[in-house]
């Protein structure tokens, strides 16, 4: 079953206390893509500058990613810098650069508008409300959001939380968007606008699952040598929605399956830069550091 | 089988935001015997002053405790005051007044020396060293430390950890000891040592343990109304060690269940001032919470 997500296209410049890649490439749309790639056929909508080189990509493709609803803007590609400290929970933002992307209004191709797995990547909320409006009858859709539009744009947030089936965020958005320090009060909250569930993200502490089954504390996958963050996020959302996709089903121990599913790759992407760690990663990788962390978990 | 526990008694200041108590109960042996007294019998050692309120501590004879090697001395007991944060992983120390802690030094009592699980609770290293002495021959002695200790008689604790079985740190501590910001190669540094294991707790994010076996990433149980954090350490050492003595054994998924054991009585703990909470707890209560663990876990 195909996963539409819908997102940011970007060229990163990152430094870390490991290495620097002036020109990573990166963006939500894309880290979600290059994650859910092994698990599903994935359609992506975003938009790319001029500059964009698109041989950096073309493994996408490859692995059955439909790039047909990636455009090209007379313009340059949306660029970010970001400098990690030696806790590398913690990043300096060093400019954003949106150009291409501050005009971005989502189109989605006609053969897309059947998808019934969708991510709403971290863009503005009035474009993803626009991105549900194009849709035919989405089964699920799972929203990731940040700060800035808790903060600036809260009406329209709230009014799209009421639309949405999933909503992954951080301890800190929760308490952003409820005021509630408690997580299982603010997860209350959410899922009585109307979600089904919600997943709380807590980075190298792994992630909880709140639905109407109750908890599941998820582990994150140990990584020995983190080189960098960036991506972590999305590439954890592909590797939930595009095992989900893959298992056609969204009972209880299906989505917290996938909610492994996405730690372990996430896992994988923080090994490298941009998400070159999971350019050839295979299936079978996967799911070894799958059964892996049940050995780490069970007693 | 006997747990025997040496640390410190002592009457705690304790502002949360949630409420004061100026005259708490508290002290690592204290709340390691509240936290262990439902699993195995206990053995205390420590030393209270003339003011101390046993009528206080009357429920652990009850429950088996055995207070024999608690003494008195002239003066007054151990008094600690501090104060916790919004965020209660953080907090201010007030005051410390070591009183007649000062000049702790432990006597196992005969009928002590004979027992095969210790817990050398956090005192310094010497006193540490002297009790190994005291005993005849100890078939697992864990052992708990803090960043004083580690940066100001690092050799008497280095030569110490030689000694033990289990070393329980938590990230900063292990850091300091080791100068690894990894835990993976911080804990293999310590294993050199001669420890079978290492226990890095992580306080609501849970606990890892790392032996011979590799990893197990404990889930910590998710309490909704934390009232006092002090003593969690001591009290998750008490149901692991409590665990184990009653168990016999020390096997992967023993070891594995005590961590789990622990994590569950720490999570009772915090509930409520001092050890409170722990009073009439019954084993039923707290298997409930292992069994609620296993669920929110398994996938």
């Amino acid at each position: 079953m195909s996963v539409l997500v819908v997102g940011s296209v970007a060229i990163d410049s990152v430094e870390t206390p490991f290495g620097k890649d002036p020109d990573a490439i990166g963006g939500s749309a894309l880290h979600f893509s290059a994650a859910a790639k092994t698990y599903s056929p994935i359609h992506v909508v975003g938009v790319a500058g001029e500059d964009f080189p698109w041989d950096k990509i073309e493994f996408l493709k490859k692995h059955g990613v439909d790039l047909d609803g990636l455009t090209t803007e007379a313009g340059k590609t949306f660029r970010w810098g970001g400098r990690y400290h030696k806790n590398m929970n913690r990043r300096d933002t060093l400019f954003t650069d949106l150009n291409v992307f501050e005009n971005f209004q989502p189109v989605i191709p006609d053969h897309y508008k059947d998808d019934k797995y969708v991510f709403l990547a971290n863009i503005q909320p009035q474009l993803q409300h626009d991105v549900l409006d194009q849709m035919n009858s989405p089964e699920l859709v799972v929203l990731d959001t940040m700060n800035l539009w808790i903060n600036n744009t809260r009406e329209s947030l709230m009014d799209l939380i009421k639309r949405i089936d999933i909503l992954i965020v951080n301890d800190e958005e929760l308490f952003d968007l409820t005021g509630k320090h408690s997580l299982f009060k603010g997860a209350d909250e959410i899922l009585a606008m109307g979600p089904k569930a919600i997943v709380v993200k807590k980075g190298e502490h792994g992630a909880v699952l709140i639905d109407k089954h109750g908890l599941f504390l998820a582990p994150a996958y140990p990584v020995e040598n983190v080189m960098d963050p960036t991506g972590a996020g999305d590439s954890f959302a592909g590797g939930f929605l595009g095992y989900l996709a893959r298992e056609k089903d969204l009972d209880k121990m299906t989505l917290r399956r996938g909610i492994v599913h996405g730690a372990v790759v996430a896992s994988f992407i923080v090994e490298d830069f941009s998400f070159n760690r999971l350019r050839d990663l295979t299936q079978q990788e996967i799911d070894h550091r799958v059964e892996a962390l049940r050995g780490f978990t069970s007693f």
